[in-house]
């Protein structure tokens, strides 16, 4: 049987402060788009993590492993897609890939591995297994939801 | 004949602006600290950016390609060092290390592929050779990369 | 005569990273909204930045007073509206406000005091003449379209 | 008898990061080497925030009202001066006042209203009085704030 994989895409603007002197995005900004299509890739799932971070008992599911490599700049007032899906989840981990499209070039690629994480008594930050209910909907690009 | 690594290290004290509602670093900040230690380090070396991308007709070193993995978080009022070396010089493209402590922790590690970029008539970008006299004064680790 | 001011509302979602460890919005990014605000209001008359700051011979619209109140916080996941409109202009500047309201309430107000700017030769920044075809469509608030 | 004004002064490098597409610092970050400077202050009289806060039982000082004004620009690499004191304490709020120095040129003032605030159990702030020993030693400046 052949599942689909779960895509979500967000329409950006490249703001003025988003760039830098060389009048191009300042690359940490991409990481915030990029964290920015993760939060909307979980509500387009239904998971939309200011209500589901709650009710899943999570802090939130801070970043372990980030890159991201930039193949063409992007301007101010360009309007560009950021294309999202989960690439793997491991058991209290996932990972994510986001690519910029600009118009019909894809200009930025991020890769994302992050952890499920609840806060603990002591205020440290401890992974917890990622609810069945959340792998179902968001198929990865592998199709595989099983445990890695 | 052995050479010594050129490495610039700066203290950085965690801004609250910089962490989330988890109170922990909102990691797009690294990036922006990052970015202010590789401007720190060719500084260091007599090459302040301000005024050696001028001299060196370059608009700026854009990134191509970074990462950053993150093994513990740090928190608003915490002071971090942030220790920073080539790692390797291409004809046009050079890479750098990030190291953030928090005191004999190692917290988050940066890593950065830049090109050496003069702006074209077009407003496109280009690389061009890094001048020797960098090379000599910043000089690399012993080049190996193996793991990215 | 009667004329209607120019009005534009955008909307906006309160992400991870706008907020703070009190779990509110950081209020520098107040300003990065306004920003984002005042850019869409021009657009929305027609006049997007991108293209029309090059087309009337400007470098931007650089601030040179700004004030905003905070009545009460927004968090991580809130959906507001940011209302624009130009209050005042005068001959090489004029005055913007806005307006976050987060479901019925007024949460933030945003004033700003901003000059239409060319760069010079040597690189400092000139007020320059607000052209009239701006004027026209933009209605500030009280009606006036004079100079002042 | 006379009293001194509690005054600190920072210095900070404007980075690559801070400045626009018009190669001068985009406004919003002022506001954040503002709130950057307002935490140094305290830090300075021996209430570094991140414990003090703990200490005093508020969650921090939100922003009520804010406003900066701008003479003149800063540059990527240009090395400023932020200037602050106490400008009138009152109960439970306080006033702030910046000062950005580019050598001996006054670039870029800040005005702040904040407020000494708890958290309620039902997530909400309250204002509560500010305590004694910080305004024994924090001494305002003559408390006239005419302009605003």
């Amino acid at each position: 049987m052949m599942t689909k994989m779960f895509e979500n895409r967000i329409d950006w603007r490249i703001e003025w402060g988003d760039c830098d002197p060389a009048a191009i995005v300042f690359y940490p900004n991409y990481f915030r788009m990029f964290n920015m299509a993760t939060d909307a890739l979980f509500e387009a799932a239904g998971f939309a993590p200011a209500s589901a971070f709650e009710r899943f008992g999570i802090i939130g599911y801070p970043m372990i492993d980030t890159r991201a490599t930039f193949a063409s700049p992007n301007r101010f007032g360009d309007q560009v897609i950021i294309a999202s899906h989960i690439a793997k989840w491991g058991r209290s981990s996932f990972e994510v890939r986001h690519s910029i499209f600009n118009q019909s070039r894809l200009s930025v690629e991020g890769f994302e591995k992050r952890v499920w994480a609840a806060s603990q008594p002591d205020g440290s930050l401890k992974g917890c297994a990622v609810p069945d209910e959340v792998r179902k909907v968001m198929l990865p690009a592998d199709g595989r939801m099983d445990h890695v």
